[in-house]
This record gives C-alpha cells, sequence and structure tokens, in this order.
C-alpha cells in the first residue's frame, strides 16, 4: 500500500482524499489543515486522521473539540508521498520542508512551474516524472487542453492550437467573486499565460491562449481550434476523441445546452458532489474547416485534476505503467462509468 | 409493501424515485415519461420500469431503443399510490384517470387547491388526508413556510406572518430563464398567492406574503417576520427550531453566508444529488424583537418536497402514524444524518 | 452664489457636482481627487478646477500631464460649504480639516452617524439642520425609506414599519464584487443596521430591517410592510405617494417589471447617467390589508441622494425654505419632469 | 431635406430616429408602431408623428388617448427611404410593401441575406448599395467584425479569421432571457452562422466563427485571432486601428477591465441611453505572434448599428461620398468625441 498524506483539505484536497482512499494500492495517512474549521470536522466525520498544518495554531483546535493526530512533519514523515492541495503560493513555500524530509510530493497548477522538477498530465508525459521530489499537477484548464492536444497530436500532427479560455468567475461558494454582469478580458494582454503553461507538458507545441471570466460558477468553456498537419473528417475526429478515457463526447440526441446540464447528468449519475472528471466535448461541436479544427469542451475547475493527481503518485514512485494506473484510477473512482 | 407509481420523471419524480425505493414499506412499480429522452435512459439505468405516458407516442421510445412495461394506464392499475410528479397543470389533467383507476394520487404544488381533494405538509396535517381520492402536496415555498409555522404555531401562538420570498430565477439546468441581472417583484400585486397557499394547511393563519425573482439558481431564500403571541427568548425559539426534524439551524461558526456553501455541505455529507431536504435557517438570525420574530431561511426548491410525498403515501393509505412515517422515511433517506 | 466644494470625484461626487452646476444660486469652486485617473480627466474636460486631496501625491498629476488648481485645503477655504464624497470612512477622516476651516460640510451616508452634529434627508428633517458643521446626507436606502416613511407618518400615523432591503451585490462597472449565484443574508444579524439609520431621521419610529445581497447591478429593490395606524384605502395610498415629489408612482400599464425596465425609461427621457433620482414604487403594489400597507420600491443607489446633497447645502446655510429649495432643485435638474 | 420613415420603434428604431433628426440633410417623417405602449408615448413625447402599423389595432390608440398621423402605408408613402427597425423576421414580412410603394427600405441583420439585395456596412462597402430597393445593414456582431477586418485587410491582406463571439444572453431589460448561470456554447454546431454572414460583406474572406451566450447584458466581448499575409509589429496595428473612425482603442491607464466600465465612460461621456457607437478594442490586447494578430472587442449590441443606418440612407439615394457621409453621421450624433 501506498501511504498518502494530503496537505490542505479544500476544493481539491478533500476530493483528492476520497478519490485515493478507493485505490486498490494506497492508504490516506491523514490531511493536514490550517484552521479547526467545518472543514476540519468532515475530514474528521469522514475518518480521516487530522494533523496541524501551522504549529502555533495548534491549540486552537483543542479548543474547538477537534482532535489532532499530530503535525504536518509528522505526516510527511509516515508518507510515501504527499499531495499537496493548499491555496496557490503556498504549496511553494511547503517546498523546502518536503524535501527535508526526503518525501516526494504533488503540488498544484496554481504553483510556478520553476518550483518543481517537472509538470504532469497522466495521459500525455506519465513517464517522465519517476523519482522526482516536486511535480506539479497542471491546472484544470491545462489538464483539459492537454486530454485534448496528446491525441491530436499523436493522430494527426498540430500545426497550432489557438484557445479561447472563457472561465467561470468563481466557484459556486465562492460569493466573493464577481463579475456579477459582465464579460472580462482576463487576461487583458495577449497570449494569455495558458499556453505557456501548456507548453510545461508540450514543449514544442505552438498554441496561443486568450482568457477571459464570466459570472457563471460551473465549469468553464473551451473555444477551441486546433490547425492539424492532415485532414481527418469530423466524424473521425469525434470518434478518436470519444475513445479517450477521460473524454466525454456528448451526444447530440441528449440535448445538453451547458455546464447545468451537465453537472445533472453527474447528479443523475450519483457521482459524489456532482463531479465531472473528464473533459465534456459537444460532439456536434466538432468539426473540421479544411485542416482547422474546431470544438466546445466544458471543464470541471473543481475536479478535473483529481484522477491526475492520484496518477501522479504512482507515476512519481514508479510503481505501475501509465495503462494500470489510469486503468485503476479510474475503476476506482467511478470515472469508467459513463455520464450518460 | 406499498406499490407506488410515480408519473412523471423529471425534476421531483426522479427524485421521488429514488426515495421511494429507499423505503422498507414501499416498492416502485415503475415510472412513466412522455418521451425517449436522457431523463429515460436514467430511470431504466437506475432499474425502473418505463411507462408510456402518451399512447400515440410509444413507438418512439422503440425507435430509440428503449424498452417499455406499458402504457401509464398500466401502472396506475397496478400502483396502489400514483405520485404525479408532472409539470404544472398536467397533474389536474391526469386527475380523471386516477379516479377512474380508483387509485389514490399525490399532485404537486403547481396544481391548484381547487383540484384536490386536500393538501398536505408531513409536520402540519398528517392526519387529515387518508381515504382522500387526490391529495396535493404543497410547493416548495409553502413546506418551507409550514414547517416553520407549525412548531411557532403550537408553541407560542402566531399573530400574524409576514414573508418575503426572495426566489431563484430558474434551476441550474433551465438556461432559458432569467433574468440576467435584475430583481424582479414577481408576482407585483400584493399579497402574493403564496400566503393563501399556505392557508391550505393552516386554514386560519394571518399570513401574507410578497414575492420577488433574482438571477440566482440554488435555492430561494424567505425573509420571514412572525409576530407572536408570547415573547419567548431568541435563544428558546433557536432550540425549538433547531429539535424540529426537517430544519436545519445553520450554527454560526460554519460560517454559511449563502446557498453555495449549504450546497457544498450537502455535497461533502455525500447527500445524492446534493440535495437539501430541510428548511435551513440561520441560527444568528433567529432574533426577536418585542413579540416581532425575524429569520432567514434558505429553501432547496427541488428536493425539500421529496420527503414529503414519501410521508403523503402513507398518509393517504393510513398504513402507519405521522411520527413512525416520518422517522422511517427520514432513517431511509439519510435525512436524519445532519448536514454539518 | 453659494460656492460649494466637491471633496471626491467618484460615482456620487461626480453627480453632485453636475447637479450643483446646474443650479442657479450655486458655483462649483472646484473638485478634490487623490490621484490622476480618468475621472480627473472628467472633471476637467467638464471645466472643474481640480484640487489634490492628498498633498504627497501632487507630483503625480504633473506627471500625468494634468494640470491643479490647488490642494484640497485651498478648496476648503474658497468653498462656503464642502460636499465630502470620498469613500466610506475617509469622510469621517477629513471631518477636523473642515472644522479647522470652519466651512460647514456634508458628509455621505457611508459615515457613522456619531461623527456629525445631524442626520439629513429633504423631505422629512430640512429644517433641522441649520448652522451645524457637519451633516451627513444618509445613504441612499435610508433615503428611500424616509421618503415613503415621511408623507405616511404624517398623514397616517405608523406603528411599525418592517423592511427586507433586497440589495445589489455592487454597481455596474465594480466587477470585483459578488455574488454571482446566490442570495446572501447580509447582515445575518437581525435586525440590520438601516432600521437605526432610519431613526436618526425618525427617531421615534418603530422599525426593524433585514437585507439580503443578490447578483445584480442596477438598482435597490425594497419590500415594504408598514402598519399604519389609521385603515386608509390603497388608492388613497397610491394617490398620497403619486403627489409626492420624488417618488415616481410607476403606472400598471407601462408593464415594467424590474430595474432594467425603470433605466430604460430613464434612458429614453434624456436623464444624464440614466439616474433615476426618485423612489420607484410599484403601483399595482401598494395594497392594504386591514391595516398593514404593502408595496415595493427599487432605489438607485448611484443618485436618489444627489438632490438630496443639493438641497442640504441650502438647508445648512439657511438660504431658503424648504419648498423653495426643493423645487429649485428639481426643477434645475430635470427632476420634475415625469420618468414617463 | 431626406424623409426618413422609420418602421418600429424599439430598441434599435428609437436610436435611429434620433440619430436621423440630429442629421443636417435629414428629417424624420414619422415612426410606426404595432401597440400604443409607453414607447408609443415616448415617440410623442420626444415630437415624432405616429403611425398604425397594424390597420386593426388603430382604436386601440385613440382608446390610450394617442392621437395617430396615419397608417403605416402612409408614413411609407411619404417617405424618401423608410428603416425597417421591426423584430427578426418582421422586416421580411414587411418587403412587398415597400416594393408596392418602389420606396427603398433598410432592414436589420436579423433579416436573412436572401430576403434584401444588397448587404451593408459604411467602413467596407458604402460604394455598393446605391439604388438597391432593399439594403440590409447587418447586424452589431457582423458590423464589429466588418469595421476591423476591412482596415486589415486593406493593410496587411487576410489569410484567415478566426473569432470567437462571447455574446450577452439579453439586453438589460430582456428579463425573460437566460442563462442566469451558465456559458451556453450557442450554435453548437461550428462554424456559426456569424462567419457567412461577415462574407456578405466580405465575400472573399477565408473566416470562422464559434458564438457562445453568457449571463451578462452590456455588450458582446470578441477574440479575435486575425492571420495576416504581413506581419506588422502590434505597436502599428495599434495605431491603425486607432485612426479608424468606429474604432476606440482603450487606453491601458484608463484601467478599464469590461463592459462596465466602458459604459460608464459613455455616462460621463455624456452620451444618449450611455450608448457606445463604436468598436472598443483594448490596446494592451492588440498583440501579434508571427502573422497572427490577436485582440479583444467589445460590441454595444443596442447602438452600434445605428450610425451605419444613417449611412446607408445616403449610401441607398446616393446623395453624398462615404467619406462625406460618415463624416456628417459622426459629427451630428457626437460620434467623433471620443469616449474619453
Amino acid at each position: 500500500m501506498i501511504r498518502v498524506g494530503i496537505n490542505g483539505y479544500g476544493t481539491i484536497g478533500k476530493r483528492v482524499a476520497d478519490a485515493v482512499r478507493a485505490q486498490p494500492d494506497m492508504a490516506v495517512v491523514g490531511v493536514a489543515k490550517t484552521r479547526p474549521n467545518h472543514e476540519a470536522q468532515t475530514a474528521i466525520r469522514n475518518g480521516f486522521d487530522l494533523y496541524a498544518a501551522i504549529e502555533e495554531r495548534k491549540p486552537r483546535f483543542g479548543e474547538a473539540g477537534i482532535k489532532l493526530a499530530g503535525d504536518v512533519d509528522e505526516l510527511v514523515d509516515a508518507s510515501d508521498v504527499v499531495v499537496d492541495a493548499c491555496p496557490s503560493g503556498v504549496g511553494a513555500q511547503n517546498a523546502d520542508m518536503y524535501r527535508e524530509h526526503d518525501t516526494p510530493a504533488l503540488l498544484q497548477g496554481g504553483e510556478s512551474a520553476d518550483v518543481v522538477d517537472s509538470s504532469f498530465n497522466a495521459r500525455a508525459n506519465y513517464d517522465t516524472v519517476e523519482g522526482d521530489d516536486l511535480v506539479r499537477v497542471v491546472s484544470c484548464n491545462t489538464t483539459g487542453l492537454s486530454r485534448l492536444v496528446a491525441p491530436l497530436r499523436e493522430r494527426y500532427g498540430i500545426e497550432k492550437v489557438r484557445a479561447t479560455l472563457v472561465r467561470r468567475g468563481g466557484d459556486p461558494a465562492q460569493t466573493g467573486r464577481g463579475p456579477i454582469n459582465d464579460i472580462l478580458p482576463n487576461p487583458v494582454s495577449l497570449p494569455s499565460h495558458h499556453g505557456p503553461d501548456v507548453n510545461t507538458i508540450f514543449p514544442e507545441l505552438a498554441i496561443d491562449t486568450l482568457g477571459l471570466k464570466v459570472p457563471a460558477t460551473l465549469m468553464h468553456t473551451h473555444s477551441v481550434n486546433v490547425t492539424l498537419e492532415s485532414e481527418p473528417a469530423a466524424a473521425e475526429v469525434r470518434a478518436l476523441l470519444a475513445d479517450e478515457r477521460r473524454t466525454f463526447v456528448i451526444p447530440e440526441w441528449l440535448g445538453i445546452d451547458g455546464a447545468g446540464a451537465i453537472k445533472e447528468l453527474a447528479q443523475d449519475a450519483g457521482r459524489p458532489r456532482a463531479d465531472v472528471w473528464e473533459n465534456c466535448i459537444w460532439g456536434e461541436s466538432i468539426s473540421m474547416e479544411g485542416r482547422d479544427l474546431y470544438l466546445f469542451q466544458a471543464i470541471h475547475q473543481e475536479s478535473d485534476v483529481v484522477p491526475e493527481n492520484v496518477d501522479a503518485i504512482r507515476a512519481v514512485l514508479g510503481t505501475t505503467s501509465q495503462a494500470e494506473s489510469v486503468a485503476t484510477t479510474d475503476e476506482a473512482m467511478g470515472l469508467d462509468e459513463p455520464l450518460a
């Protein structure tokens, strides 16, 4: 059994904890939190040992009647690998601690690529991170683009990717975030930083990205153009993408018009937290104009990186092959049961 | 075992089907649908026999590769009771069919009170509907108000209720509904029809209501004033409401600021479809000014009537007492496990 | 001519500057800004002399090619009265400066009532502030409630006011404010601070208020209950409110369903910045149940206090009567031309 | 003086009426309406003669106390040219009437290109429509793209345009339109119809477009890629676009982050109805990657076609040159005064 510690138990951490626990070859050592808030209680209710991320704040847990299993140091020490799911920037601050304990750690996509030894996507570069100390599981948007780029590149070759990322303004419970009624170029300067982030996975890829923020909370939506090096029929591309593991090519007859309907599918399918781990690509949208492929895909910002974190655990330790890891992860999580 | 047919398998119907199946004393005979859409497939995937609600459309199901168990007539015939979860107005049209088959039926709150023999809320008038042919389970908002009124009335007496219902514009997947950026008095004429609807449960209650619609999809929020006949301390009222079965008095330390955070609790608690069956009453908001009680509560429009439908099945057939029914329903659904 | 200085040239300040300039008995000495941003340029384009609000930042204006007329001290000195339209909290910090210069100043409703000598609403207490050093023009919501309370109280007597304020989350250009998709009790503790603020204008009034925040930007909407001391017909109340100067009782035939339609009326009427200075009360909503009056009104948070600031200038200096001031203000601004 | 009749007095019609009246060489004969609603009253208040668009409904105007100048037939007869600003599809139905009266007519972009003799954009093809019976002023989005394409094509040559149109879900007062909280690929099939519409202006242009709908009301936003035939510096492109008449290249120092801030500029500039007639192109966003130009532009759906309609009047009658018409239109409307 791989002993996994999880540092940070928020949007990503709590999902990774559940996904890791579901794996046949892994066990959760515990989760670390900075404060005894309601997520700390959720961790305990779910049976995870709780560690204090900040030593000075340990007494607060006691005051809140929450029993601690120890310090984050002890968690790191007891783990074969740590998934760091702390807020952006904190992961980088934790890097020294992981190195000191000689425990490999996975950081999230909000950290800078400069902080880590490598960036990771299970579909694209599973085999390149074994033995690294610090591996970054790329962001939700980069994960979504990488899953799309990998098969297209292998099968048809890619001349250039141009993608507009229409991003949700905040997650459903992030009520302090806007905009309420606007469409914001964000960042205004072009091309956006998302393209270079995809290059951490595909260094040679020609890709330009543009980002916007809109008043929606459920999923990001990508408007994608890929100029291919050959000219397949749209139906062929559709079949190629439908064949991939972590893509869901939305059939037309479902009448899915947006993220609300996708989340409803996930609810009806009994997915935990109504999570949508796959790229959701509208089948009707997949079209070819000459060598220009166009399509729309929706990306669930809260969960698409979760199976990637699970795979990264095996990849960094080198315990199994890519094919075996991905199959195991998906079966254990229920990702291999289609959304509809 | 009570054999339950479900006519309509949309937002309410699919939830009621799952809740009924979970009961120890009930079995789902099948569900009826008008069209072979993706919800029809969900029904089949979930193991429910499918019946055609409209005879002429039966061939369409065959064309879509969906096997039917029969017509809605046969479903009604094979059922001890039918839950009608069709769109507003269709339930009334179905009333004759239920009468012809001599099968008691539950209509939903979108139907007019004139169509039915009685209106139902499990907390308030469980014992009054036994033997009725047509019973209306009142709407999400009326259910939410009834659960609040019942204990206050019993304990303190109520002089008058004044409530402003700040309603969500549409459900998460209803993308054709607005407003996008407005606050709409709705209905503009006052008092609104919601008060008289509460009077179908509490005929003598003095209640005036006002309704608005806003650009939100998750839950309704009620701003409530109740002028009591006595003057309890706020803490006493808080305890009274916390003691009720289908209320969740939100503790202050959770830091819950709105419906997004409540839904996140439901997700973390593993609730199916992240449903919130309880009235969610902000504990901090419960306050007394003289005999005037004030509070805020959030109501999940998609699910708070689901346990009520389950209880109404037993109530109309007279199989068990109110206390036993409610306890059984809640345990079977997991409603008795607190949200946090 | 009354010489008026305006400290702060943002949402309120720029509107007050235009309104003051339009008055036959007033002149704008100049406006003060902290930074040479685009509003500073707007001030110059509109022909207002610009003063630096913060001495150390004066060089920045020069660098931006913007010519200054002097320091804010000089502006205060050259003014008979100053309208302070700085962000909430800054007005209180400026109070000493105004006192030192012996220049009466008007602060805005975001400042605490403790900082000032008196609070002001033109309809309700014009005659009480003459000679005061610091007068607070109450907030948009309190102004809207005061205009409603004054005539009702005079004509019918008021037993109690209960009002739910459904507030816009942010102004149209405040893209950093949320919520995107939620209804937030705000503040959660009840009753809200809005009631005590109305008591700065009507000290003896019994009033309880509740506030919420929703994802809309155009106007606030008030759901109002007033228990009167007598029992007039609704039509009589409608006529009373229609007769007031700064109320617009929306006729039913206009089909106005929300703030978007109201703002469209203001645009079509050629109002500057599509401002809506009046309380917009839905005529259909005005209704009586016993002695309980109910109604909905929409309040334009960016502009309803603008005519109040103009009147407060005359009131604090004692130059004219209430009736004359209000008539002059409204005619000069175009407020006396009805919206439709 | 060119006598102009305006059939339809809604969002576009009322703006065109004001813009035509402001021209030195035009006079408004009158406006036609189907119903005596509040816009009919606005027309009268603004001094426009009112004609009944539907004969059977004439009595309704009398009942509403609104005096008619005649039937729409008479309006068409008395006009040298008619601007048809009726809802989409109605313009096509009116086409026969215009032909019968031998009165040239301008339809709006919601009509099919098949119905008309030609499509029009003042910048791109002013000289091609003289003498046509029916001319279509292309839609807001197509107008916005045409203004961008024309100078780029002339100066650098265009290999291909790829544009993602992030469209507002509805106008500010269209409260029945959604979505409330979603990002909708719309249309789902790609490429969208917008590209072929641009081809009615530039028949040979290679252009693929993608459309989405989001919960915003103020402006559309275009994410644009243009592969040029040469490789100018970004600064050169910026200067080229800034030099155009109906573009506003937003300077970085203004700190404009979205449509809310743009509309605020228009309000502060005293624009009627806060209209933004120009393409608003973020200066910072204009960038070159090889021969790939990228930029963001915002388009005000309610008003950018208004000056185009004015020019189309002169173009179809052949009264002046393009340069003279555009200069006259812009000066008369105030479009030549910059937004900031």
